[in-house]
């Protein structure tokens, strides 16, 4: 179903189809667009339950890893200096180096890194990809649990085989409800029901008590926002403007979730756009925001620059507009 | 309609609808996929339109250009060295100067020539712009008409009045017929159903003598591929493969067009990915080459890069594929 159409002038430049699912503390589906069960690969969006893996292991206490730490196991980040100097303290309170990461440099998510590093003549090494906190927490954990470091990303690796029962169980989901791929970063990554993204989230907002993993991971992203992304991402400047009331997180080719705590009760959100548009995907999920009302019109006045993309030509003449069209259909 | 689909191991990713329109030299539409009168932005895709605008003011003659020059008006060039200079000289010979350009510049499409420009700190300006050559042919154009070169760009202009015009009629639609918006290089771009784009691309595969405007259209930009394009380029190298026997040309957000001379007869072909999404539509064009059965299958497998690409990750590790299942509907 078209969910956002981009227009030049009067004319339609390109339709996105997208699916959305809302559900409640209880996971109960509660508004969607399009195929709420569509089974979607949510990739980093997907990372705090394979932080949640970790943390079950018992890594973070033994490492000595704070929250901050726990924020950048479940970031995509971008790439700035602030990221990887926190990656290289978190391997070596673990008593590893960046040689057994078995994640791949790449050019960052930040262009204004990337001017820096061209500038430089830098070749990114693994601690400067994207995943490079998740890695390294897989690291500690796999360190954690008695296994060895080699090959820690390879699915029949104990520290893999517990990372895809935790996600199973964390969804609701049977072993086998769950697909796993190989994500971008190197590390299993899973596909399921979009609903079950939302689900998680409604977990990460509704956990009991601030000592519970799901708190812990909840509390870790919405107070280091910056370290979730970097400066000016959607996701840093989702969670600064809603101030802990929300966590929320990209995954790559345009999945989203969000949890939300609201006096009247939590609400998981997911999102994917069908074709891996993600300035359409941001676009949805400000707009998805205003019909939920979920904040005030204040606080996503911020994301205005994402929820109406100014579209302007290299002479800055404004060419067009992208128009969400998309209205959730509540189930009661 | 799916025309493509990206897998990540068995899950699906994303999937990209797309319409396709195949037509014969009398613009009969043969074989189809989706919706072949989409009304589409041809974008970049409708440049051999409006540098026959161009070429009908006499401006060629007037001012020397070349047959390379008559290329680049048609190219989305990748800002090399060669383009820049062409353009340049296109100027002088026009008796006018960058600083007439109405174009902005833009981080170039190569990705080299990105990274030399920000290792030597280099700001493009208007000659730097893909769409250079088709500026400097509209100054050329203003000037022969005896136009003011000031405002050559908006759609008030006189040459903007005799390109709509002329795009009309080579598309054999009346002036309402098409609608007009501003393109990201600051010029008016036309939209028109899809397979009116399928049948420019015919004509100028039929045009007859060598010495008429579409011939000499498409003789500049078959004998100079790497000037429409650039190194690397999907135009550029499906060009040089066919040497002589197709021309084509991308639009951005995703629209292609080619016009093959076989001995049984000429052939137009338009394609529109309905989310922009170039990589996808490179593989489909590719597809669709080998659907109709155009030229050898040695000549196709020199874009099977574009046809099949790879998808690795970080580590070079292969994650997916993307699968085109589109088949085109004959009718005969």
């Amino acid at each position: 179903m078209i969910a956002a159409t981009v227009y030049r002038g009067e004319s339609v430049e390109n339709t996105h189809a997208a699916h959305v699912a809302v559900v409640d503390e209880t996971g109960r589906l509660v508004a969607s667009f399009g195929n709420p069960h569509r089974v979607t690969l949510a990739r980093s969006a997907a990372k705090p339950a394979q932080a949640l893996a970790v943390l079950e292991t018992g890594a973070l206490e033994r490492f000595g890893f704070d929250e901050a730490d726990l924020a950048l196991m479940c970031a995509s980040h971008s790439s700035e200096e602030r990221h990887i100097e926190r990656t290289r303290a978190m391997l070596a309170k673990a008593g590893a180096s960046e040689a057994d990461l078995r994640c791949g440099g790449h050019p960052p998510i930040s262009e204004a890194v990337y001017k820096d590093w061209i500038r430089r003549g830098f070749t990114p090494g693994p601690a400067c990809s994207n995943c490079s906190g998740k890695h390294a927490g897989m690291v500690a954990g796999a360190r954690s649990i008695g296994a060895a470091l080699a090959d820690y990303h390879l699915p029949e690796h104990p520290l893999q085989v517990r990372v895809k029962r935790t996600v199973a169980r964390v969804l609701d989901l049977p072993d086998d409800g769950v697909q796993w791929a190989i994500d971008g970063c190197n590390l299993p990554t899973p596909a399921f029901p979009l609903d079950r993204l939302a689900r998680l989230y409604a977990k990460l907002a509704a956990a009991q008590p601030d000592t519970s993993p799901l708190a812990r991971i909840y509390r870790a992203m919405t107070a280091h926002p910056e370290l979730v992304a970097g400066e000016g991402r959607f996701c840093t400047q989702l969670m600064q403007a809603f101030d802990g009331a929300l966590v929320g997180k990209t995954g790559a080719d345009a999945s989203y979730a969000i949890g939300v705590r609201r006096p009247q009760g939590v609400l998981g959100i997911a999102a994917k756009v069908e074709d891996g548009n993600t300035a359409v995907l941001y676009a949805i999920v400000a707009e998805l925001l205003a019909q939920l009302d979920i904040g005030s019109e204040e606080q996503r006045r911020r994301l205005d620059a994402f929820r109406h993309p100014p579209m302007r030509n290299t002479m800055g003449v404004e060419t067009g507009r992208l128009d969400v069209s998309l209205r959730l259909e509540r189930h009661q």
